[in-house]
Order: C-alpha cells, then structure tokens, then sequence
C-alpha cells in the first residue's frame, strides 16, 4: 500500500472532520487536521451536533473529558453519522482508568456503529475485556499477544481495530498491519494519541472504503512526520510543533522512502 | 488612519477583554490579548459574567462550541456589558453551519445590544440573512457585492461589521474600510479568525468612541503580524507562533509602512 | 536545600497529577507536568473523579473558569485525595475577581483539606481576607507585609501558601521561604501562574512528606526555567515553549548554580 496516497486524497478532497473531544488536545486536534489540508469542526451541543455531522465526513469521537451531557451528544453524533454512512473513530481515552470510562466505550459500542476503535495497548485491552492496570491516560505494560487481542476486539465488533505503540497495530476482521513509523521522543508529548485519531478521522473521511487501509496510512504518515521531526529534538513543544508543520509540508519522496507498513 | 495609534493606546490603557468563547481557540485568544499588553479574562458561569462585566472594558462572544447554558451567561454579560456601554464583539462563528448557531446569532442580535458583529464571508452572509453553504467553521464562496452584504447588516443592526477574508471589509451604517493586510498562509491556522475577534475587543475596548475605526486597526495590525510571520514559513504552527510573537513586537515604524486601510 | 533533587525524584516516581482546571491553561497544565516526566491526567465529571483520584498521587484544583458543577466535582475529587491522603493543590485563580470565585475558595477551604494554596498577590491576600482590587486574573498591587499575609493564611489554615510574585514566598506555620528564581517576561504569558500550580502539584506528589519544601523546590525550578528560555527572549509564545522545554531537560548542574531560595 501506499499512505503518500491517502495523504494525497485528504489534500484533494479536504473533508469536514467532526469532533466531539476533550478540552485538554482540542486545540491540537483540530490544528492537526488542519495541517493535513482538512478542515476541522468542533461541536458537542445536542442541539446541533446531528447537523453539524450531516456536512461532515468524519466523525471523531474522544472521552477524554467525559461527562454524561457529551455521551449523549456522541450517541446522537454517530446515529447521525451511521446514518450517512461515514466512518465514525472513537479513541478510548483512559479507558480502563475509570468504570465511568469503561461503561461508556461499551455504550458507544453496543449502541452505534463505530468503524474505527484507537487506544494504546491498555486501552484496547481493556475494551477487549481484559483487566489491566493503567496509570490515567498513559499506557502500562501489557502481557499477551497484542496482535491477537486487537484481532479478536476487531471480529467481535466488526470494526477496525487500531492499537498504538512502539510498533502500532491496525487490524479488522480479515487482516492485521503493523506499522513500524513513529519515535519514542511521541510520549514526551500531551496529545500524540488523541492527534493520531483526528489524522485517521481525516484519513478515513478521503477514504471510506478501507478504513482499515486509511488508518495504517494516517498512522504511517502521522508517524513520519513524528520522525523527521525528531532531528534534533529539543524538547517536548518544539517537537510538538515540528510534528505539525512536518504534516504540513509532508512529500512523495519523504514518505515513499519512510513508509514502514509490514501487511 | 493610524492603526499603529490604536495599538499605542491598547499598550498604555491595557483593557480588560473579558471572553466567553470556544474551548477549541480560548488559549490562544487569551494569549493574542496578552500579547497586544493588554488583559484577557475568561468565564462564563452564569454566576459570575455579569461580575466579570463590571470589571473589564470589552465583552468578547464566540459561538464556536455553544451550548445552551453559554447563551444564557453571554446574554447576561452582554446586558451587563450594554449598561456600562462597553463594546460588545460577537464572533458568529460557524454561522451557517447549524440552525442552533444560527437561532443564537438572531437571539443575541435582537436581545442584547452588539457593537461588532464578526465573522467570515459566509457566515457575516448568513446572519445578513443570505442562504449559503458552509464547511463547519471555514468560509465558502459567497456571491454577490461582499461590501453590501457586510454595510447593510450594519444599517440595519445599527454596529460595525467585519467581514474577513483576502480583503477585510469593516462597515457601518455611514463608512466602509477596507484592509488589506494579512496573507493566504492565515487559513493553515485554527483559530486566525477567533484571535481577530479578541484583537478588535482590546483595540474596542481601549478605543470605545469608534469602533469601526477600532476594528480596522486592529485587523491591519494583526495582519501585520502575519505578513512579517509569513516571511520564511515553516508551517501551521511555527506561524502562528510568530504572529502572536510579532503582535508583542510590533512597532511604529513597521506598522507604518505596512498599514494598508483603504478608507 | 537542594531543588534538583525533588525534581529528580519527580522524574523517578513519576506521579499521577489529576487535575479539575480551567479549559484556557488545561493543555499547557497537562504538558508542564509531562514535561517533567510525571504523569497528567484531566477528568471533572461527577461520575469518575473520586475514581481518578484513587490512581494519582496529587490532586490540582484551579478555579479559572468555574462553574457550580466543577466547585461539585472538586469537592468529591478532594474528599477522595484526602482519604488517600494525597496532596490537594488549590490554585485560587481570580479570586477577588469575583463573589463567585471567593465564596468557593472559601467554601473549599470550609469542607475539604487543602494542603497547598497557591496564587498571586490580589488573590492570596484576598483568600486572607484582604480589600483588594484586581484586573480579572492578574495581580494588582497590593500593599503591606506579603510575608506576613501569607504565614497568617497559612497559620490560618493549617496548610502551606504560595503567593507568586516577582518573588514568590511559600510559608507554613512554621517557616517562610523566599524564591528568587524567574523572570519578568513570565508576565507576558498565559499560564504561567497555572502551570506553576501544575508543578508543585507534581513536586508535592513525588514528595508529599513536606508540600512546602517541594513547593519552594517546584517554584525554583520553574523559574530556573524560564530564567534560561528568556535568553534571546522572542516574544511570549517562543518563550512559553522553551519553559516548557527546558524544564524537560534541567540537569543538575543549571539548577544548582541557578536556585536562589532563602530559607
């Protein structure tokens, strides 16, 4: 495959990501999508968000800030969007953290269609239905055969199962993908994970006939720009920066040439 | 016209620019005022805005991730706002995009008293009363004599609008300006358009006897910033460092020679 | 005393800091306490905070943009750290501002342990019960004895205080200690009286045996850092990230030669 390729259809057809997120990476979020040639929109009132989702052509769905207003909002948003048949990503966020957490992905999943679920490997482990120790938001070792644990999340919910890490894995009913981009200095950064759900939302949105495909790409180009941005690394927020505008100015050649996606 | 002027009195008065805005741009709408020297403060409980009010000399609205508790606390900061005539900036951000943010753009203009009305080309056309179709919060082609749209929603609110754009187009019911500062690159970056808001409410709120005259310079000012930061662009993020950098910096001498108003 | 060494045994331990905070400085609060190689975490619904208070090792509650259902989950948030006897941080942010904010400082200090409070001149000396004037959430000049207003709030309530300022003085009943460390330019920032709020928070966390010590030791090294980011200082924005970046890589030797705390 190709990710320079999905890269290239975001920058040509530019589709309206729809996020309901947390207060914390929202401002990332969005300026990531952005950068990408996307266009982003932030909105979690009842009251709109079933419109807003009827322009978009993603939605990304974050519990990082959780309260029982926005999980309403979320349901009413991924009807909406499963009704126009557009990819719906949702990052688990602390999941494991909290039953609060735990209660509200099984929710999410038991009651709307979601085509792309995105944790680390305590994350997804958890909504897989293992127990796993967390410390909040940042990810702990986690014993098993991970492949297997996204694979068989993956079939259970007929989704896309996205699980980040040193090595990331993408994995749907049919297939797993490993992809080997990105760098350590990523968890020195607030927000990495929470980015990489609105790259694959964009991804996804420009390519709606695999996500499974556009997600390992999101994640491959994501990871690259991560890696170029690492030279000369001088800190957290420089970094940070750097990963953003990499996105921005990312090329054929550079990406050809960094691609690590082993299918 | 001197916006430089303008920007002199923002420095020596330091007004308080009290915001009740989105959560996706508060950070850097609170940081473009502390740049410009002047001092940003955000709240919106209901219990506290019209306080707040009493204490700052410009009232900042931004619809951008509105809920129903937010419109009740803007209507009573404006009310508090209106009685101690301080300007009143309303950013109608994503007009157009859902009937909620529409129905609350109406509500507020016909409730409370706006002193500027702002936004991008599409949304200043839909809350002129124009049908037109948007991408969530970016502005889409709009037809027909920008000028007009923008001079007779403010005859017939009886404000100043702003409508941005390649060109910024200021009016009321007796001038139209027109600025033309400011570069393409400002569309790579969330949040120009909310931090052009709060850079009108501190110029407003330091310059209260014109507000047209207010917003003008302070859209050729932060267009300024931008033209200097687009020299050797590195991307999104890099840049819209810059342009809060360079609003911090920026001087006579610079913004001279840069002003472009056409009156 | 030696401040290097409390941020070594942050970067060893590595604490939980759950935060309950307002949504300007949330993102920078988050990095500030990644950047020191401990562990962030945000969540204020009702539902989760007792349960996230039981995985972190410190609590920071900060009062930015408060509303009656964040003062809820502070409370809950609290109750649990205390149980746990884990160290609450109470950043009394715009207090004197208005009656809402100084009804909850008050009311937070009635019902629950609080066992840092931390703010600048206006706000500590109001929490003391000082007439003060203020300009939202900056410090205004307040007159009298800043040591002993602070001791006495301390004595008061049984907890240590820090009032930030040009020079930042953290008192108990039992000791005062002045911190000399930082810079002016840190006025030029949104956020940074947060994210010193964030850091003693991470200090206190990693050594909760004396939150006054580990507070001194918080404020010193965060000035240390901005004191090397002012270095070529390029305006507010690039200053912000080279704080952020340089407490990341503070090594012993800088912040030995640098700490200026008279005990």
């Amino acid at each position: 495959m190709d990710a320079y390729g999905f890269l290239a259809n975001v920058r040509e057809k530019r589709p309206l990501v729809h996020h309901i997120t947390n207060w914390v990476t929202i401002s990332d979020c969005a300026q990531v999508v952005k950068s990408l040639g996307a266009s982003p929109v932030m909105a979690h009132a009842a009251e709109e968000v079933e419109e807003m989702c009827g322009l978009a052509s993603a939605l990304v769905l974050n519990i990082g800030t959780l309260t029982r207003e926005i999980v309403d909002s979320m349901k009413v948003a991924a009807c909406a969007a499963n009704k126009r048949k557009i990819p719906v990503i949702l990052d688990v966020c602390g999941a494991g953290a909290t039953s609060f957490r735990d209660r509200t992905c099984i929710e999410l999943l038991d009651t709307v269609r979601i085509d792309v679920v995105k944790g680390n490997r305590s994350e997804i482990a958890r909504v897989a239905g293992r127990h796993v120790h967390t410390r909040g938001v940042d990810s702990l070792f986690v014993t098993g055969d991970l492949g297997a644990i996204a694979s068989e999340l993956a079939r259970k919910r007929g989704c896309t199962v996205v699980m980040t890490g040193a090595e990331d894995i993408v994995a749907d009913s049919g297939k797993t993908l490993l992809i080997r981009n990105g760098v350590d200095q990523m968890a020195t950064v607030v927000g990495t994970g929470c980015m990489a759900a609105s790259v694959i939302g964009a991804f996804a949105g420009a390519s709606p006939e695999d996500p499974t495909l556009a997600a390992a790409a999101a994640l491959s180009c994501f990871g690259i720009a991560a890696e170029l941005a690492a030279v000369g690394f001088a800190g957290p927020m420089a970094f940070k920066q750097q990963i953003l505008d990499n996105l921005y100015a990312l090329d054929r050649t550079n990406t050809r040439a960094r691609q690590r996606i082993v299918e």
